[in-house]
């Protein structure tokens, strides 16, 4: 998508062949600074400490890392340490996981002498794939959007409502629930955002809002309390978000707060859709439920990061010395309040019949 | 309620039976810093400002700056003009129209010589009346608390979620929805409370965690987005909130972001309750979504204040420059979502046929 005009991806093969940039996101919304990696470590790092975040964009970097790593020691014992390093770094993402076994199990088939180049050679693929899919998510959503726009009495302005950030920041291009809107809006559909800013780590206020200002989306920035106040008086047309992990039966894990927003809409009779590439369905997990949800630090709670007056980058205290946070990164949204999921291969509903009915390979494997 | 080991009021009259003494909240929870009101203007200001706030505090508040006005001139020009100056403050707050024209009535009775006199005794009245009506509403609500804790197989935590602030800051001392927190907590019940931040002003944040510390109550702040998993994961066993305004027919206004809240609450079957003083009833409106919802300065979704590292107050800019921010101040929880209210009189449905039990006298005024 568009930065100041020019377009640019989320992670990027260097011109040597061998680093591996990436946008260091911590930065955004007021700086925007790329970074090199050129070893495992520093690709777990970037996923530890969210310098990169998204699963599908974790996906890609541990995929990278893993080529980082055969890189610097070819051996199996390597791979089998770089594997367990990246699969700790962010226990949620099923893409990370899938990423590195599929890379672990690909490079413990090759020829040591031929691990480098084939670890490069399927990182690439799977950033292109990841690119392959959700552009083909944008064409699946797209008429979502037209058609809700359709429904109203008002034809000037189309509402989505998205929580957190699943732009192409947290993708390698496109995004996945920003995807539809924005091929929407290169086609010309007077699309407007209503950007959650998703408390505590504020991925919508700082990462999803600078995106659609680079690309020229009009959006409004609100608090995660307003979605359901605005649903109420008829201001939101559909919901889009993305997922971390959707269990087979169509459960959705995805930033905290979005099971409040599927509640409201639900509430509301808003359509409430999910955008997901198929790897991040996790075909063997039935109830999500099950979903183990990361507790973070209670300083994301107990303070906020922002530019001063000053310009400089600072971190206040928002809470009295004395009191406890805490910090649950997601929250799991029943099936039940999604009104379908919006995947590479087309729109379906929200259960295991959907799902099997566009991933019919999948019924092979249970 | 305590503060650092001694009782305090959120405003009372100073020594001198003229002033007026209030907390500037806004400085809260670094600075407990007191301001002396002494003209009608520093009152309105005071209320408009947020340096106090609350339904019932802006009531009280609104009540001595009557009084302050007519001991600078007891005119009923000056009644009038104090009148407007005041109502203009804060659309939403139902007690502030009510504070303002009981005193404008009694004064528009009384002879110009002994206004003064009778505003103050007034002010006082309704000053005194709330902290009757709170410590009623503790009273009602403690047993609420108790059961909750009794159906509870682990009986060494009863886990109770606010939102906002609606505690002794919010009205003359005690609070609404924490005053069955305090009488719990000073009669040994094990309570603990999950407080929501409530972005965009973070008064839960800053003041309902201020005011809890300060009294001993445990605590954990939590960024609005968490109620919902903690719902879900059986970590809350009762909501208690504040209103601004609720209609007859139980339809509760409250600080945006309240009815996600109770619809979560109602997805998993805990009981939610709200409660409120009688004055915060609006007899004659009939249907919730008639409220008008103030929308607020952008700049408090755009910038939250808080501490530097050095100790000093700050705002940062948390949206990037160009995004565009709205700020809608309250939502309207619909009376279904609402398992019972908590007045001065005991507990009843949220319906007319509820509150009209527990106020008959109201049966007369439609």
């Amino acid at each position: 998508m568009k930065v100041a005009g020019q377009s640019m991806r989320s992670i990027w093969l260097e011109a040597d062949g061998v680093g591996v940039g990436i946008i260091d996101q911590m930065r955004l919304p007021f700086e925007l600074r790329t970074q090199r990696l050129i070893t495992v470590e520093e690709a777990a790092h970037a996923i530890r400490a969210m310098l990169v975040r998204g699963a599908p964009l974790i996906g890609a970097t541990a995929a990278y890392g893993m080529a980082l790593a055969v890189r610097a020691d070819p051996s199996d014992a390597a791979i089998a340490h770089a594997s367990e390093l990246l699969l700790a770094t962010r226990p949620t993402a099923v893409n990370l996981r899938w990423a590195v076994e599929d890379l672990r199990t690909l490079l413990q088939q090759t020829p040591a002498e031929r691990r480098v180049e084939a670890a490069y050679r399927r990182a690439g693929e799977i950033a292109e794939a990841d690119i392959a899919m959700n552009r083909a998510i944008a064409g699946h959503g797209l008429p979502l959007i037209s058609q809700a726009l359709a429904r109203k009495a008002d034809k000037t302005r189309v509402d989505v409502l998205t929580h957190c950030n699943a732009g192409w920041l947290a993708t390698v291009d496109w995004g996945t629930a920003l995807a539809p809107i924005y091929l929407a809006h290169d086609e010309g559909v007077p699309v407007h955002v209503w950007v959650d800013e998703t408390r505590p780590r504020n991925q919508g206020a700082s990462l999803t809002a600078w995106e659609l200002g680079q690309h020229g989306v009009p959006h409004t920035v609100i608090a995660d309390n307003a979605g359901g106040h605005l649903m109420q008086r008829g201001r939101v047309d559909l919901c889009i978000v993305g997922t971390d992990r959707t269990t087979v039966t169509g459960d959705v894990a995805n930033k905290i707060g979005t099971y409040l927003k599927a509640l409201a809409a639900h509430d509301n009779g808003v359509p409430f859709y999910v955008a997901l590439p198929s790897p991040t369905v996790d075909w063997s997990l039935a109830d999500g439920r099950a979903i183990p949800i990361e507790e973070r630090n209670a300083d994301e709670v107990s303070e906020i990061a922002g530019r001063l007056d000053s310009g400089e980058i600072a971190r206040v205290r928002v809470i009295p010395d004395g009191s406890a946070a805490a910090n649950y990164a997601f929250d799991v949204t029943p099936a039940k309040y999604v009104t379908a999921l919006i995947t590479e291969r087309g729109v379906c509903a929200a259960s295991r019949e959907g799902l099997l009915s566009l991933f019919p390979e999948r019924w092979a494997r249970p």
